[in-house]
């Protein structure tokens, strides 16, 4: 079942940048445990922005909310998620 | 290079049936055509919306720009488009 | 797995009034099959607005997308969806 | 009477870990009583959002006003309140 | 138990001038009667604008629905309630 | 003459209690005095908020503005002024 | 006293020239009259817009309503009313 | 050429009363000698807010940044600008 | 002297294909003429949408109004208008 | 490959002058490196805001992500990015 999810993350300006960068090596850690694990299949970056787009691929709304409020960066990101079912015109049979 | 698009469809309301199923079969075929050439790697519905979140794989603007005019609902459309790139977290090695 | 829906209905001024009521008595009949069936277990009505907040309990994404947009009103509605999953105060085991 | 309520959480990056820690277990102590005592039939998680949809039930806007007040995180809450009534398609006879 | 409710009131312009003239006697009969009875103890016109300010006294949501669908400009009316109680700085033992 | 005002209020979560509690108490007994003077004849709280809807009735815009900004509280306050007039459909003669 | 005044004018596209003609010259006449009058001591175009700033210079909120639904072009109008009082900085001893 | 400006004030909670003070003092010294100069001819004060609107009559856009970003108050500011012509309906030759 | 204008072109669906013809034929000459002229020296396509970013070189804001309200498809645009200035960063001595 | 950029600085408050007076010299000496390459076409600042509107001519997507994230200032921009292409009506063979 996939979802669409875009988040925007915001670290404030007087944290320092070991801690930054500390969280930020754990995030990056955790999500690509994720992909590999095909639980997040896309993860794009918008231009220009501190931003990304990313579907998720699980069985359920409370997996995705597991796996979104376990990020490192949670606490400083607004997360916006919208579900997906397979578009009519997709020329494949399932979801992805 | 990839791009992400949202579009929402509105058709009239007074647009005779037939006349909307004709666009409809149009706009499936020219955007199933796409997908098969690779510059439409993903069309996703949003659930309850008459709308999609799709990824486009072009060579330019242009050419995407083309792409979404083309499309047979095109003047029925509200188009929104954000260039993507490669997240840095991303266990790919290109953009996809 | 629960979803929050919100639909607006939006009647155009020119339908005639028996084309109206009989798509709204479809439309009752519709939800009150589902609400039976326990796949629509909540619908309000906002005081002052032709408008409703629903709580659906439905096995997938899709599943979801193909009532909603079964719905005989589907046409004249804005709808959003928001996935819910148990909150962590819930005097309840279930999400419910 | 039934309304419904949006909450946003939205606790101050420099608070304390204990002191957040303090009020939110009084926060649920607080919900689990008004949801025993039926004042309070739902509360709901959004997926990925530091929020919830819920579900009161009370004698008066007076009442809500107290309980929502009452909150140990009134302070640090974003809280949007709709009024509910029966919708006219409901297959129950009473608001719930 | 009072409601503060804005209508803006927008009547199609290819509305005949009799049939827009008498639904605005029908409203303002209608809300004088309500007027009267004290259930509606004020309303104000904004300046420039085809929109007014309400407050409503009513037993339960329920009611304050039942009167504001009964509106005869309600299909052409944008309406939004917000329920109030005492503030604490009255100088009224009430809420009026 | 009368003009509806909204009053938003927000304290920074650093103001010591004992700062606040004292500004708070100069706000009631300045809001009181206008209240029984007749200039600030309704003060409603929005349920749920930490908002007011009022209505004062005032000689002229500057004299309100002197109101306003003799709050204590109006330096942590988002107020929003719309000015009213009689409704035509009022059952009385003058605004009130 | 002093009112900042925002109307946006937007015909419908299918009112035939001559009526589109007639309201605006009787418009014209109307705003000019107002204009030698001195309550309406300011007009201006905004830049690439079917849109007007204006300055009114009345006796009352009753006063400007009743000019305001007056305009001819009134029923064409989006409007937005702001009370305007002597800046504190202003070289005037009045509120011109 | 006349330009329609909005500036807001927001001045920092935890800015001292005397740094605050010299501030508005020489805001208030820099806005008189424009306006004795005429190129500011306007400027008021929006009822309850810490803000105006203000009219500038300057030979260019470059004229117009220039005085802006010289405002002792600029970075405490939010400003908005608005290009204004003669209305057509103006009973004045110039765009005054 | 530079502004920075956006139009969003909308033209009604019931237009009849040679009219929207014949005026997109003469808002292309127009264009082009004040393009060679140096009054309009960059227009480019927003992708995927029926809009336009525009830079317009001319003397006074009436001489831009003049030119915005002569557009063949003016009545079917919104336009949003922003005048600019030289960046201090710019590498060039003039606004260009 | 035309991109359009909008920047919105926003420097803390607390920053210490001279921290960001040499942010600043290094964003200035960054902009006009790629202004001198002809990556960095056009740059203008909005009148009154500190913001700027910019062209980017650039190969690819990444290549604009790699110039606005090594922008000096990039951690206090908000930043929107517009893909472009060539207008129809352009006289110009290319995108420029």
């Amino acid at each position: 079942m996939l979802f669409h999810v875009r988040m925007d993350v915001n670290i404030p300006a007087d944290m320092p940048v070991e801690v930054a960068d500390e969280i930020k090596t754990r995030e990056k850690a955790y999500s690509q445990a994720l992909q590999k694990s095909g639980k997040w299949p896309h993860i794009w970056r918008l231009v220009g922005e501190y931003a990304n787009y990313s579907i998720f691929d699980v069985e359920s709304n409370a997996e995705l909310h597991g796996i979104l409020t376990g990020l490192p960066l949670f606490s400083y990101m607004k997360i916006e998620v919208t579900p997906l079912c397979r578009h009519p015109s997709s020329i494949r049979d399932d979801e992805s």
